[in-house]
């Protein structure tokens, strides 16, 4: 029921990943609506429908809403992942209100302290995406969420990705170790005695898209900034082109037979064409679609979930974790005992 | 005797800005080299050199240089600043060196506790450029420094940009009040409460370049990433159109025809056309340019340096926040002068 486009778009694209990727698909909201559009769109094949009687608008206070909306479409799509009956869930709702019925809904996994949402960015080098985390989760970070961030961005990109040893980067502010403000200077310690990841160092923003990082980490309020800077970079990019290219008399002819080309470029920056962020560190899988999602994004994002699923991401995070933790009260690492590491009170 | 192109590009963007602005230009460093660049370049107007003897190496940690090198080229050019044989300083060299040099010599404006560089970014309405401030001078900020920020921000762009009433965002997670990390929720409130500021809201990533904001104030950290970020995604659009459009024979023939219009996509979507940050805060006019800055970028960063010195912009920033700390003796408004607001310890 989530999203700009619910249910037409949600529904549409639920249908192909049935139809294309063998999964089986259970549509949760409005019956009547959710029926009406399955008709529309004329599907060979049966979905399940779960019925859910209310749904949170984007205005609310997720928390609150959350907890006051048990029957809230999100909330019921939780407990059909926490009662084994699906696997994974996806949302273009409320963003905020996805992740708090996961946290409360699906709990944690071991050993991580705050789940993170990871969005792909497209680099320079076609075919080879960065993720990004946090981009929104958690605004105020401790140097050990970061830490764990790099953690799970690892597993992702090595078990779903199929990178066998991912380049781990932080985002900052120089490429020096001592440079960044609080959190990236601690952050930089933890990341460096860290076995588990591959820290290659500090990450400018210049470095951000140029491929040769497979994971960046940094609280969710740069993050999300980021995030959606360059979401809207790629729409002005293609709305100066719109507007430049064609002038003049040579301009409407180039432009004219580069049409094409122009169409594949709109392809490779833009966005949407993504899927979604996935949220992780929730025992769970879910993905976190964008609220302009039509059909293309929903069906990525459902493929994306039954990678994270197929490729056991979950319980590898979780694994990794639980060992790490075991090492540390092994060796007693002061870098990690400390009692207060927060830099934001 | 910085950047990347010293002394040449440097000398060629001081002739042409003698020549064409009607200024007076003074050449700071080793007096052969920046002679035999002279000569080079034929002007024939006259420009003034002030030696200096040592230069301060990009690798170099800033205020250890600049005090252990009292005779490099940016201690030097800020103490003509000082004893006012000259009105502004214009460094493409290491831009920590030139913050540290124009903090010792120069010292901060009554009522600002830190000076912040400020960035042009282009909008999407042509011709109207949001200043982003900080872009990296203060990596961890408190509340009443993004205040002063927004000050700064209001009257540069009143008096140099001829804004009547510059709107003010505050880059953040979310349109809502309550939304932002500690940091920006304490801001909010500050910005909401200022009388001599238009605050317009919360800016988020995607309305940074949209053309409804005049002023942007976040912390050094994030702003330096999203400068950098954008000065990157500039490149890459430029690379992915140098890819994608000449592809297949129409691609060949269309690029040929359109040609020219790259050019001005280029120029468009270009950062370094720019000419570099002002430091705002320091008593004294500071522009930080780009390492990489050639003849164009200095001469467009002496041309900012006349524009600030021309408006009067330090005296204006000056008696604002001047009369705004009488104000603020007179009512005592708690959330001034709340002892300790810093989120970052």
């Amino acid at each position: 029921m989530g999203g700009d486009h619910a249910p037409s778009e949600i529904v549409a694209g639920a249908i192909r990943a049935q139809e294309e990727l063998g999964v089986e698909v259970i549509l949760v909201g409005d019956t009547q609506a959710i029926e009406a559009s399955l008709k529309e769109h004329k599907s060979p094949c049966q979905l399940e429908i779960a019925p859910a009687e209310d749904v949170i608008a984007m205005e609310e206070e997720p928390l609150v809403a959350i907890k006051r909306k048990p029957k809230a479409s999100i909330n019921v799509a939780m407990d059909l992942v926490k009662t084994k009956q699906a696997q994974a869930v996806v949302s273009a709702g409320h963003s905020g209100a996805a992740m708090a019925a996961a946290l409360l809904r699906l709990g944690r996994l071991k050993g991580i302290d705050r789940p993170a949402i990871g969005a792909m960015f497209p680099t320079l080098i076609a075919g080879k995406p960065v993720i990004i985390l946090d981009v929104g989760a958690n605004v105020d970070c401790r140097p050990k969420y970061l830490e764990q961030f790099a953690v799970m961005g690892t597993v992702y990109s090595q078990y779903v990705l199929g990178i066998p040893e991912p380049k781990v980067g932080l985002l900052n502010i120089g490429e020096e170790d001592c440079k960044g403000n609080d959190l990236a200077i601690r952050t930089h310690q933890l990341l460096q005695d860290n076995p588990r990841v591959a820290f290659l160092g500090n990450a400018e923003g210049r470095d951000v898209l140029s491929g040769q990082f497979d994971v960046i980490v940094c609280d969710g309020f740069v993050g999300n900034i980021l995030l959606k800077f360059a979401e809207a970079v790629g729409e002005i990019v293609l709305q100066i082109l719109r507007e430049e290219l064609p002038q003049g008399l040579h301009g409407q002819l180039g432009t004219a037979i580069l049409k094409p080309n122009l169409k594949r470029i709109k392809q490779r920056i833009d966005h949407a064409e993504h899927g979604g962020g996935l949220l992780l560190g929730v025992d769970g899988v879910c993905i976190i679609s964008h609220g302009s999602s039509q059909a293309p994004s929903i069906f990525n994002a459902i493929r994306l979930a039954k990678e994270a699923i197929d490729n056991q991401v979950l319980e590898r995070i979780q694994s990794t974790e639980i060992k790490r933790a075991k090492q540390l009260d092994g060796i007693n690492q002061p870098s990690e005992v400390k009692p207060s590491e927060d830099t934001t009170g």
